[in-house]
């Protein structure tokens, strides 16, 4: 089937931009996590969001969910790895199953962190994603995954079923080593330094840290969000963000974007605004496209 | 003493504004109504400001009141007749008082009433929309007042002591006549009638009803907000809209504008999101000012 929108990230930006969306009744999906947003509900104190004065993250979070659940909006937790814009509608890939909307909405959020040495110079030569899409191309070699979020240790998890070697390296906080290690296969490696440069030749053979090294074959960086170029190819991007127009439209058509990935400030009302300029437009945009096939 | 800020209008955009603004440290003034938006309060129910499922617009004032309460931000009720860009910073005028803001950030709404015919035509050639400011040049003449809101009675009262004849002509609803003429001095003529057009030759001599017609030397249209270009004057517009761009600048440096005044979609949280969007580059807009100031 083909949604009218999908909807790519369940931040303020892309819970605003799926209201709008549903109130306008079209069919859409929503992709994002059931935390909704990672960066949200660290926040320990909000005063900006119009309404609701000294909240914590947490709790306003809660107020999100309410939000959908009484609208009926469900998140689908599935990670979009790529879209391509089809020409009549949009493909996006999440592992190896694929989803068809007709307009999109990025609320992919942005990722603070810097890329390590030698990320981006070994992309698709080494260094991936998307654990389940490469995954095939490390059969029986030695793989290492930096993992930004919790969710990449199930990534871990998976690689050392066909690697013959996995090492994990954790780059979030607050969770000991002991319970990371606790959800992990004992037969990964887990290693608690520093990554410093990732090296190689034409293809990455080794990962530098602060204390140590380590040969590997392939690397996988597991973050909240793909930068925009990356997800999108073709995407037009101004540094790290999308390049948007004041209706949040995109360089491409039919593809929107709302909230920190179209650029700073970096805030939530912010984004809940963007979000519902960027719905109401598609829904424009979706208006339009049905009155032209009629004629 | 001269104001950072000064935001003009008390919805959720002038609101938003004021809540950022006022965490940055900024030295704001805003100037509102009691009633915060009465668009806001008047509408049933809310279902897309994210945060708040099926509010009512009345609950949902209380919200934002509270919000800036507990921030200690206040609401000045006096209506900005004009603002002039003075180089160095803006001149505000209410009535015959001038405020001085480095910045200004317009947050006026729109007018859905088209103008009345003629209005247009004759604005500065009989028409108004500030009788404060114009009422001496009507002493001993005959004026109408068109009025949009409740307040206009003051207004019409005002004129009333001046005039030789002042008509009152209400155009809003839920208001019995009765009513009305209670609030009015015994001398005002109340019409209870549609304005059809504002006839002249050089000035303003009659308006044209439905069923009858008055001749006037002056005519007064009261509405909750003025059109951009008699507000500020020089400002780009398109349309009804201001011009700005996607930090919410307009084309007069170090005026910002946003919600409804700066173009659609017409709706509560994108005028918030655009309220922050507003405040936050003022700030950079001040910051960067007191940097160049000091060298």
């Amino acid at each position: 089937m083909r949604y009218d929108i999908a909807i790519v990230g369940s931040g303020p930006a892309g819970l605003s931009a799926a209201i709008n969306s549903k109130i306008r009744n079209k069919n859409i999906i929503v992709f994002g996590n059931d935390n909704l947003s990672n960066k949200l509900v660290k926040a320990p104190s909000i005063d900006n969001y119009l309404g609701f004065h000294d909240i914590s993250g947490e709790d306003l979070k809660d107020k999100f969910k309410e939000h959908i659940d009484s609208m009926g909006i469900q998140i689908l937790s599935k990670k979009i790895n790529s879209i391509y814009a089809m020409g009549e509608y949009f493909a996006l890939m999440s592992g190896d199953e694929m989803f068809e909307a007709t307009t999109v909405i990025l609320a992919t959020g942005v990722e603070y962190g810097k890329p390590i040495k030698g990320e981006e110079e070994f992309l698709g030569k080494g260094v991936g994603y998307c654990a389940t899409c490469d995954a095939p191309l490390y059969r029986d070699k030695k793989v290492a995954v930096i993992g930004y979020n919790k969710e990449s240790k199930e990534e871990a998890n998976f690689l050392s079923e066909i690697a013959s070697k996995t090492y994990f390296i954790p780059m979030y906080k607050k969770e000991s080593l002991v319970r990371a290690s606790d959800e992990l296969e004992t037969s990964i490696e887990v290693i608690n330094d520093r990554p410093i440069q990732i090296h190689g030749d034409n293809l990455v053979n080794k990962v530098e840290f602060k204390e140590k090294e380590i040969d590997v074959d392939g690397v996988f960086v597991i973050k909240d969000s793909a930068s925009p170029k990356s997800l999108v190819p073709g995407i037009e991007t101004d540094g790290p963000h999308i390049k948007v127009d004041i209706n949040m439209k995109t360089s491409i058509e039919g593809c929107f974007a709302a909230g920190d990935c179209a650029g700073k400030p970096y805030s939530y009302i912010k984004s809940a605004g963007q979000g519902q300029i960027a719905a109401l437009n598609a829904v424009s945009y979706l208006d339009k496209l049905k009155l032209k096939n009629k004629k």
